[in-house]
């Protein structure tokens, strides 16, 4: 029985430009987690939103079947790198039920911040 | 196909009165993310609510189609500013679908703390 | 027209047993925060879940019609005080539709960290 | 009335493989809250997705009636203990209506960063 929806989006959306300790775990970055638990594997559509252009995308994305991916944001790259210091939004549709969690971590200071939280959802 | 739904709610709210670090990046404050799918231009109306006060408002702010807006609290003056160190809630109503996020960075001390969530929605 | 719901659940829950940095502002502590949009007083019932003892309970709060009520776990005490550096989890059931968000401010080392999330809700 | 669902995932999941601070209160960790505030004990199987493996468990935990449980995914041993410093994915099954929520505590620096989120459920 697979787990989730088809339809998520975050709000949020913004990779801090700089960075403090060790690359790449504590490199200041964005991820959204993706959970299949079904048994097909999902292709998954990323686009993001910004505040003064056309959006950027579609981005691909495979979850295979029974797997967790976690893709940072900053090794989007085709059709187009994710700028930084950028404010933007972000919508992930998939063939498949998946869950999707958005999670950044800041270490534009000495000490890394970290935000999370499930993403919206529809049907 | 516009994601999101119309009428969204955040309970928490505070902006802390002081901050360190370079402004406005290192300023404490609140935004609520807002994402607008779709093909038409969203028209939102915030509303602020107190604890001891009648409700402040209504701001308004336009989100283009297919566009990101991360509004700071910080920046609502119209009708009026929002008090720093008060706790507020707000509610986020939109003629178009749209989704929200809220975030806090929180600068009092030397390192900076961040939280987030989705807000709260309903049809 | 008021927003939310009527049944709201917090599973985390846990006041560090120590602070750094200035009362109250900066003492760990646990937040409800209460919105009441509605035009009618909400009167709301907080109980409290343990590990390994029987629910605590009720705590009576009244959240006034077109307001914020920022409650700190902490300052609970009737029908007894929240222990502090203890697991627990709450529910906050109201007459009037409300929308609950959680959290804490946890000041056990010398920077503080802050969580948040809207809290589960159901009709 | 017991509150929640019996169908629920976290899509983030992350134990950090250092830690700073005085063990375990500051070992960095990964939580599933759970509440059951049914007057039944819930019985919850617990699966964990990875990225390039077949899944792991069922790791079977029960939340006594009326009851709060924290479990921290450090200390899930059978069948297997979770790796260190690994991206994963997990569902909470009940056979009960519960609630759950995430948190990590990441103490990797000498500072101590937290999220938490209300995790995704289902009917």
């Amino acid at each position: 029985m697979p787990i989730g929806r088809k339809i998520w989006a975050i709000a949020e959306g913004y990779i801090p430009a700089s960075s403090h300790g060790p690359e790449p775990e504590m490199t200041s970055h964005e991820t959204a987690c993706l959970l299949n638990t079904g048994d097909r594997d999902a292709h998954v559509t990323i686009m993001l939103y910004f505040t003064d252009r056309e959006p950027a995308g579609p981005y691909k994305v495979t979850v295979g079947a029974r797997r967790s991916c976690h893709i940072r944001f900053n090794d989007l790259n085709d059709p187009e790198p994710v700028p930084l210091g950028t404010p933007y939004s972000s919508t992930i549709v998939s063939d498949e039920p998946i869950v999707v969690q958005h999670t950044r971590l800041d270490s534009r200071q000495a000490e890394n911040a970290l935000i999370t939280t499930i993403a919206y959802s529809q049907d």
